[in-house]
């Protein structure tokens, strides 16, 4: 075993698993054959890693140095996770999800797999991320959002959200087959989104409507200042050089 | 034990549970008393089969042959599922569910039991069916979808959700209690139905309005042939002779 | 060990854990720390409970006594319940939820801290409640009920939801941040509200407007009798000495 490594002597480890140091594993978890776990991971109880789907043939889940994996998550094999992903508890990962830096996904969110996620995504809890999503860099979606992909359900045809940089999708809303979600753009709660949006600018409603630009929207914590772009005033979680970067431009 | 049957050696079986040939039990679970599960039937780990409720006096919870009941599942005592059944991860079925042939039910899905569900039923992932659903044959229900029952919550009255053979009811929507949603209709995404409903037709919005006849619905790929009736052109998962017939009639 | 307490074999419990008498512990549990577990108190398999978060010192969980937690729960440390706690499964629960007597907690509900609960509360499958959320008393809350905190997510500005005594929100509704919903409000099916409400007023649709007074509602059981205030004909689970209080006034 590597160094610092502590795996909770209930844990089913496969011996073809590939743990890195000073990884801890918890109580009754599985991990199976073509895992790869970075260094300074924490996979908390009950997880189960690199389930195997019957079709990805042993291709391997890789989970980035420095990440942590809450308690009762399922992730399938052939995924890729870069450093420091965060998950919440019970979430469940299906194959070929392809995912940048530090993303965060929370409690009970299933993402279908094949699909592209880029850095610094947070997906709070309960998202549904429908096969064939592509999500842009530092994009906010928040509970009980549903991005979908078939136009005339069911069928064959796979037409998948793409989602840009800096867009933030509040709860319960659906993002319907084919849909871009431009540039900063924010959806409003319980909205339902088809077709083509323009960047910076709020959509609210079921059928969603254009309300305004965004930076018409303002703070409600007394300072008057325009709430979008949010990176200008929300910068928790995010690395100094990248706020620093935010707050330049 | 019956032939070719592997249990997990941390798994915790009732010796009153009743277990078929060639069944799959994983790591971790729990199988109590009153279980009876098919031939060639594997149940994935941290499953806890026949859950009791203080209520059903140990009826027996029925696993039919050739089923996969995927990790994390709960499915409590008091229930029938045909041969074929197929679940997502962390199910949650309550007593006094009776389902056909082949019913699939995915990830996070909560069946409230005291329901009737048909053969070759989809329910994808996350989906609620409230007591006193009737659901038919070769139905569709999408993510995030709610069959309800109470007209006044709370009461003491149950008013249960009927849907009839190939309707497919699109993501988000919430059917009302009592509605009963037609053969062949379709619901699109984020709707809220309610009362009677026209066969094969399209209902949309919040709250849904007849929107079309569902065979005015084109394919999006590049056929131009009508996406409804999908069991024209939507065949996966189900067997030759039923795809046959319909490819006949 | 207290008097008649059964633990299971292959939980794994804290020797700090303070556990009261006649408490059953299901297998594959994790009682960490600083749990309190009252008298009388079943808690189901799988569950875990006294997450630690990194920031609550170690504050105990105290479940009250008289509870029941179901299978796959997960609760955080610094939270206190009162007596008679009842979940369905897979809740969680995070760190600095307050809550008074006989709370029921749905299946899949999540919790996300920070908030207080009155007494005699239910919170059906799949409620999500956010930070800074307020609920009084006898208050309702269907599947899929979102209450949220944030006025232009993402940003550092919690706003939480207040839900006072005797309110119902239906299915899949969306609560806007710093929304009150006053005593006795009953809020239809898949709407999304902003801002006031009435007592004892009915709020529809998306975004949610004034129906009409809950006194309009009829019970659909044959009586012709009001369905609202449904303290008045609805018991089920509530103790003897409400239900006279309820019928006198």
């Amino acid at each position: 075993m590597k160094p610092l490594t502590k795996i909770h002597p209930t844990a089913i480890i496969s011996s073809n698993a590939k743990i890195g140091s000073n990884v801890e594993i918890g109580a009754f978890c599985i991990i199976y054959d073509n895992v790869d776990i970075g260094d300074n991971t924490i996979i908390g109880p009950y997880c189960e890693l690199g389930v195997a789907n019957g079709i990805s043939n042993g291709e391997i889940l890789k989970i980035g140095k420095n990440s942590h994996i809450r308690s009762h998550s399922i992730f399938y094999e052939a995924s890729f996770f870069d450093d420091g992903l965060v998950t919440g508890h019970r979430v469940t990962i299906r194959e070929k999800t392809l995912a940048g830096k530090n993303l965060q996904i929370g409690t009970l969110s299933d993402i279908q797999g094949h699909c592209d996620i880029g850095n610094y995504v947070r997906l709070h809890s309960n998202v549904h991320i429908g096969q064939k999503s592509k999500i842009g860099n530092y994009v906010w979606i928040f509970p009980y959002v549903v991005l979908t992909n078939d136009p005339h359900p069911p069928s064959d045809t796979l037409l998948g959200v793409t989602v840009k940089d800096y867009a933030a999708i509040a709860t319960m809303s659906v993002i319907l087959p084919g849909t871009t979600i431009e540039e900063g753009v924010l959806i409003g709660a319980h909205s339902s989104v088809k077709g083509r949006t323009e960047p910076n600018t709020v959509y609210v409603g079921n059928p969603a409507k254009k309300a305004c630009d965004t930076s018409k929207i303002k703070l409600q914590d007394g300072s008057e200042q325009p709430a979008y772009p949010w990176r200008k005033h929300f910068h928790r979680g995010y690395p100094e050089h990248i706020v620093k970067e935010w707050l330049k431009n």
